[in-house]
C-alpha cells in the first residue's frame, strides 16, 4: 500500500516535473500565454472559481510588448501544449489567472500571491543533467524563479482542493503575469484582486536564503523602483562626406548611459539605477538617428526614488542636448515599496519550526530588490490587512538573473507546505 | 517612324524604370541575389561572356552576414523575381557579376565598374509620387544610388551591343557586390577581375556634384578607410540584489562610443570616425553582459588611416578594462585611398562637354567619402593602367544616407552617354 | 557674588570667543601650527603632561603637503599668534598634541579624542551677524566642526584641572591633526597614543543629529574609506597644427571621473566615491599633458571598500589607456569602519538624561561618513577596551562641507558637560 | 678690419643673444612688460617714432588675466630688467608698442608686424647646453617662437635705421602682445595700428617648414578660431554624508570635456577642437561645486566655425543640465582666417631666391593653426592692401607648445633678411 511517504515523493517528482515544464516553456511578461492556460485549466479541473484576462487586468497594462511579440506569444503557446480555451482569453496581454475557493464555515478572506513570467536573457543550462528541460524559448529564461513560485501555487491549490470540507472563508490563488518590469501587479490590484482581503502571503525563491531548507519569515524593505524607457532621434548623415549634417542618438545615449550609472549615491538610504538595454543606429556608415535605452531605478523609499526620477530625466534631457536629438522618456512600470507585517511573520516562523525539510530560520532580512508584490502589500495594508513575503532557502546554480540561474527543486515541497501550515494557522484551513 | 529622339525617351523611360526596380528592391551587401541575377540575365542575354559567383570573388569574403540572413537574403531574391538560374550560383554571398565582351579588332582592355547594393536603413520614400518604387525590403535603402549605377551599367552594356562591331580589345563589365562595408572589391581584386586592364572607368552619383548635368571629371582623395566590430563581453547580475557581482559591457560600449568619437583629428589631413551600430543587454533589470558595434575609420591616406586604427584600438580595450570586461576587435572590411589619372579626368573632361545634358563640369573634386572602387583604382594604377572614378550630379532628395535619400532620375542617360563617350575616346569603341 | 550659573555663562561666552577664534583662524590637514600651538600652551599652562609634534606622530604621515605649503603654514601661524615656541616643535607636518593628567587614586586609563584641522574651501560666512569669525586663512574653511571639537576639549580639560583631586588613574587628551583626508588617526595610534586605554570618547557635531540639544549615544557604522591621488601624464602638442601628436591627459581625467563615478553600487552595503578636485593642463592651445585627481572611496566594511578599491584601480588604468597616457595612483589617506561599544552608549545615555540643555536623545545612529576616530576606537577595541563616538546636537547654516557651515555654539557647552558626565560614570572623575 | 662677414658674425651673435634673452623671461599675454619695454627703449633709442600702450590698443581686449596677475607681472618685470619708464605705459595689461619710422622720399605705408607673448606651460630646456637660457618664469614658456619673432622685429628695425636715408614712405614695426589666445590682434587693429597700411608682412617660425634655410612664401587657410571659457557651479555637499545634496560641477565638466573632443568632424573642411586647461572642485571629501574649462575651436572658414561654436554651446548647456548644474560661457579670444596674396608671396619668392642660407622655397602652405595675424591681414586686405604671413623655417627641439620646443638660432637671420629684402622689393627702402 501506498504509505504517506510514497505520496509525498510521488508529489515531490510531480511538483519537479511542473516547475521544469514551466522552465523549458518559459515566456516573458504579457506573453506567459501556455503558463497562465495551464494554470486555469488546472485550477478549473480541480473545482476552482476562475477569473482571468481582462477580469483581473485593469488597463492600463504597463510595458506591453508589441502587438507582433503578443501574436508571437501565443503562436508560441499554442504550439507548445497551451489549453486553447484559455489561451484565447489570455492573449493580447491579458495573462493574469485568479483562482477563488470558498468555505462552507466563515473565516478570513485570504490570498495567496504568486508571479509566473519569466525574463528575458539566454538560458545555458546549468549542467547536462538539467539541459532537458532547457528553456527552448530563446532569449528567454526563468532566471529569477518564478517558474518554482507558479508550480508551489499549484501544488498548494492541489492540497487545498484534497481538505475542500476544511476550507473556512475564501482562498483566493492569484497569478500574476509580467513581475519582470513590474508591471502586472499594479494592473490586478487595480481590477481588484485582493479587494477585502485580510492576509496576504508570498513568498520569493533564493533571494537572501542561499541553502535549500532555510526560512527568512518576512522580507523587509522590498525596494519601491521605476522601469523606463529613452529613445532618442537624432538624424542620418553620410559618415564621410557630411557627418556634421547628422545628429548622432548614439553619442546621447552613450552619454546617458555614463551619466545614469553616475547618479549619486543618497545618503538616506540605498539606491539602484541600472540600463539593461540598448540599440541604436542603422547602417555603420551613417551618423545614427535614432537609439532606444532600457532603464530602472530602485530605492529604499519613495522619497529617494523621486530623487533617482529627477535625475534620470535631468541626465537623458542633457544628453539630448549634448547631441542636439530629440528625447523621450517613458514610464514603463514601477511599484512601491513594502515590508512584511510582523504577526504573519511570526506565522511563518511558527510553521516553518515544524515543517519538514526546514533546516533553518531567519526572522527577517532586506530584500534588496523590487518586487510588486510590494503593490498588493501596499493595497491589503493600508485597508488594515496582513501582508508577509517570505523567503524560500535555495541552493542556486548562478546568481538571479544570470544565465546559468536555476533552483533547487528540493525546496518547492518546503515551499508548499509553508503557505498549507500557514493558511491553517490563520484560519483559512481548520 | 521612331526619331532617335523618341528612341532616347524611350530608353531614359527604360533606365528610369530599370533604377526604379533595383531601388524597390534593395538588397543588402553580400545578399543582392535578385539585383545580380537580373544583370546577369540580362549581359547573358546581350551576349556577353559571363562569370559570376565563386569565379569573380576570391576568399574571404570579409564582413559576410550569418548563414541565416544569406539564406533569407536567397528567399527574398526568389519570391521576388530573380533569375533561378543565376539565383544559384550567386547565393550564400556570391553576389558578383562580371559580363566581357571582345571586339574583332585589336584595342584596350577595359572595365567599367558598377557597384549594386544596397544600405542597411530605412527608406521614407521622398514624396508621394515616388511611392511607388519605395524598398519593400524593411531596413534596406538604396540611399547611396547603387541603384542608379547598376542601372547605367546595363544602359551601357546594352549600347555597346548594338554597337558590336564597333568593339575593339575587351570590355569588362563589372558589377560588385558589398561596396557598402567596403568587402567586395577587395574580393573581386583578388580573384583577378581587373587583371590586364588599361583603362578603369567608374562614377558616383551625387556625390560633391548636387545639380542634375553637373559632371566632375574625376575624384581625388577617396579616403581609406577600415570597418570595425568590437564586442564587449561582461557579466549578468540582478541589478537590485547584486549588482557589484556584474561586470558591464553596455558601460564599456558607452565609454568607447565616447572616445571613438574624441579621436583626435591628425593635423596632417582628413579623418572621420562614426559608430554607425550598437546592441547590448539582455533584460531591463540585469546587468548587461553583452554589447556590440559597428564602427569605421577614414582617413586622407594610409599613414593617417594607420594612427585612427592605433587609436581606436586603444579606446576600445581601455573601455573594456574601466568596465571590467572583455573585448573583441574583428576587422570587418576595408578599403586604402586612391585619385583619378589625369589622363583620364582629360577624357571624361572632354567627352563631357559634348553630352547632351551636361551643364557643368568640374575639372576634379576630393571625394570625401570612402568606396573600394579605390581597390580597382589601386589594382590598375600599379602595374601601370589608368582610372577614374568620375562624379555625376543629380538633384538629391535628402544626403547621402538619410531616410529621404533619392536621386533624380534625369542623371541616368547622362551617366550613360559619358561612359559610352569615353569608350570611344580611348579606342574601345571605334 | 558670582553664581553658578554666571559662571555658567561666562564659561559659555569663553567656550563660543575660543571656537570662534579656532574658525577666524582655519587651518588645513598636517598645518594646523597656531591652532595646535595654542592648544599646547593652554594645556601646559593649566598642568598637563605634554607629548608633541613628531613624539606622537609616527611615519609614515600620509597625504603630507609640499614643504612649500608646510612653511607658508607655519609663516600663518606666527603671523596670527601662534605659540612660538611650540610653533617650532609642530613645524614640517608635526601638528598633533596629547596631554595626559594622572590622579593620585588609581582608576581606569581614558583617552578623550579631539580632531582639530579644518577643511579646503571657501568660507562664505553665514550672516553679518557672524562675519566676525569667518576664516581669513582663504581657501580654508572649519566646514566640519572641528574648531568646535577642540574648543570642547580644552573646556573640558580646563574643568578636569578645576577637579584636579577627582582625577583617579589617567586621562589623555589627545588632539589629532589631518583628520580631513583620514591621515593623521593612523600616525597617533601608531605613535601608541592610545595604548593601554580602557575607554576611548569621542564627539562629532551635527552629524544626523540636527537640533541643538539632541544627542546620539553611539554612532555605528563609521565608513571605512581610503583617499587617493590620480596623475596622468600624456603628452603636449598643438591643439591646430599636429594635435595627434598629443596625448590627452584630460580627456583621460574626464573618462576616469565619469566612470568612477558610475562604479556600481553594491548589494551588501553602502558606497560611495568622490572624486573632488582635478587640474589639469598646460595652455588653452595645447594638447593636455598632464591632469590630477583627488578621490575617495567609502564603505559600509572592508570587504565592500576592497571591492571599491578594485574598481577604482580598474577605472583609472582603463582611463588611461584610452587616451594614451600614462598613470599614477597614489594612497594618500584611509582609515577603516567601526562601531560604537553598546556599554559606552549606555553611559553616555545615562549622562545625557541628566546633562542640562539635552533635549532629546536617540541610542545609535549610522554615521555614514567616514572619520579616522575608527583609527582610535578599533585599536582600543582590539585589545578589549571599549570606544564611543558620540554625536552632539547643532543646528547648522548649511550641510558639512559646504561654504555657509557653521554650527551653532550653544551646543559646545552640551559637548563638554557630557564628557565631563561620562568620565564620571567611568569612574576616572570621582 | 672688420669685414662684413665679420659684422655678420656679430649681428648673428647679437640676434641670438637677443632671442635668448626674451626666452629666459618669457612671458604670457597681456603680461609682457618687460619684452614690450625693452623693445619700446630699443626702438626709441633708434629713433623711432613711438606709441605704446593705450595708444595702440582698443578697449575691449579680450581674456584679460586677473588684476593681481597683471600686477605680479609688472614686479617680474621690474625684478628682472625691464625699462622703469616704458614698464609705467605698459602696465595693467597695455602691453603693446608700435615704432613707426618716415622716409623723406614717398613710398609706400608698410607695417611689419610681430608677436611677443609666450605661452603657459612648463619649459624643459632641450639640453644641458641650452639650459642657459630656460624660462625663469616657471609656468610660462616661449613654446611659439615669438621670442624669435620679436629678436628679428628688432634686427630689421635697426637694419633700418642704418638705412635711414633709403626709407620711403612709413614702415611701422608693430610688436603684437597676447597672440596666443587671439587677443591682442584686434584690439591692436581697433586702435588703427594698420590704417592706411598698403603692404603687410609677417613671419611665423617653424610652421610647416621644419628645416632651417626653408622658406614658405605665404601661408594660406590660417585657421580661423574662437577662444572660450566655461564655468559650472554647483553646490557642494558632503560626500559621505549627503552627496545627494551636491551638484556636481566636475561631472559636468567631464562630460563637458569628452563631448567637446567628440564634436563631429565637418565634411567641409578642417575643424580643432581643444580643452587645454581644467580647474575644479574644493576638497577631496566634498562634492565639487565649481569647475573651469579653458577651450578653443577652429575651422577652415567662419561657416564651419559657426556650426563648431553651436555645437560647443549645446555640449556645454547639456552637460551642466546632465549634472543639475548652473553654466557660463565667456568668449575670451578670436580671429577669422586669412590667406596671403599672391602679389606678396610672389615678392617673398623673389627675395628668398637671392637670400644667404635659403635652402628651399615653397610657394604655399596651408598655415593649419589659427594666428591673429589674420586680423591684421584681414583689415589691410578689405581696404584694397596686400598682405603676406611667410614662414621662416627652422629646426625644432621638439613640436610647438611642448615642454622641449626651441628653435635653430641660425634661422633668425635669414628672417631678418627677408623682411629687409622685401621692405626694398615694395619700394619702402630704396
Amino acid at each position: 500500500v501506498a504509505t504517506s511517504l510514497d505520496t509525498d515523493m510521488s508529489d515531490a517528482v510531480a511538483l519537479t516535473n511542473q516547475r521544469r515544464d514551466f522552465h523549458r516553456f518559459a515566456e516573458p511578461g504579457w506573453c506567459e500565454v501556455r503558463t497562465a492556460s495551464l494554470v486555469a485549466r488546472k485550477l478549473a479541473d480541480l473545482g476552482f472559481d476562475l477569473a482571468v484576462g481582462r477580469d483581473v487586468l485593469a488597463e492600463p497594462r504597463m510595458g506591453l510588448p508589441s502587438m507582433d511579440e503578443l501574436r508571437r506569444a501565443l503562436e508560441f503557446a499554442l504550439s507548445n501544449g497551451a489549453d486553447k480555451e484559455f489561451a484565447a482569453l489570455l492573449a493580447d496581454g491579458y495573462t493574469g489567472v485568479v483562482g477563488t475557493i470558498r468555505g462552507a464555515q466563515p473565516g478570513p478572506t485570504v490570498a495567496l500571491r504568486f508571479d509566473i513570467d519569466a525574463n528575458y536573457g539566454f538560458d545555458r543550462g546549468v549542467d547536462s543533467g538539467l539541459a532537458d528541460y532547457r528553456s527552448i524559448n530563446d532569449g528567454v529564461h526563468h532566471s529569477c524563479g518564478h517558474d518554482a513560485h507558479t508550480a508551489i501555487g499549484l501544488a498548494v491549490a492541489a492540497e487545498v482542493v484534497k481538505r475542500r470540507d476544511d476550507v473556512a472563508g475564501e482562498i483566493r490563488f492569484v497569478f500574476q503575469p509580467a513581475e519582470e518590469g513590474l508591471r502586472g501587479g499594479r494592473s490586478m490590484v487595480a481590477a481588484g484582486v485582493v479587494k477585502d482581503v485580510s492576509y496576504l502571503l508570498g513568498c520569493h525563491i533564493g533571494v537572501q536564503a542561499l541553502k535549500t531548507g532555510e526560512i527568512i519569515c518576512g522580507y523587509n524593505k522590498i525596494l519601491a523602483s521605476e522601469k523606463f524607457d529613452v529613445r532618442f532621434a537624432g538624424r542620418n548623415a553620410h559618415a564621410g562626406i557630411s557627418p556634421h549634417r547628422g545628429r548622432n542618438a548614439l553619442q546621447a545615449a552613450a552619454v546617458a548611459v555614463q551619466n545614469l550609472l553616475a547618479i549619486s549615491r543618497h545618503g538616506d538610504g540605498e539606491t539602484r539605477v541600472n540600463v539593461g538595454r540598448i540599440e541604436g543606429g542603422e547602417a555603420r556608415n551613417s551618423v545614427p538617428a535614432s537609439a532606444q535605452l532600457q532603464g530602472e531605478i530602485r530605492a529604499d523609499d519613495s522619497t529617494i526614488l523621486a530623487y533617482m526620477h529627477q535625475r534620470v530625466e535631468a541626465v537623458v534631457r542633457g544628453a539630448a542636448e549634448v547631441a542636439g536629438v530629440e528625447v523621450d522618456f517613458e514610464h514603463v512600470g514601477g511599484a512601491g515599496g513594502a515590508s512584511s507585517d510582523a504577526g504573519l511573520m511570526d506565522i511563518v516562523g511558527t510553521v516553518a519550526a515544524s515543517t519538514r525539510g526546514v533546516t533553518s530560520i531567519r526572522r527577517e532580512a532586506d530584500f534588496k530588490a523590487s518586487d510588486d508584490m510590494s503593490c498588493f502589500m501596499t493595497a491589503v495594508q493600508e485597508v488594515g490587512g496582513q501582508a508577509v513575503y517570505f523567503g524560500l532557502g535555495s541552493e542556486l546554480a548562478d546568481v538571479h538573473h544570470a544565465p546559468g540561474f536555476d533552483i533547487d527543486d528540493a525546496a518547492l515541497r518546503v515551499g508548499r507546505d509553508i503557505f498549507l501550515g500557514c493558511l491553517g494557522e490563520i484560519g483559512a484551513l481548520t
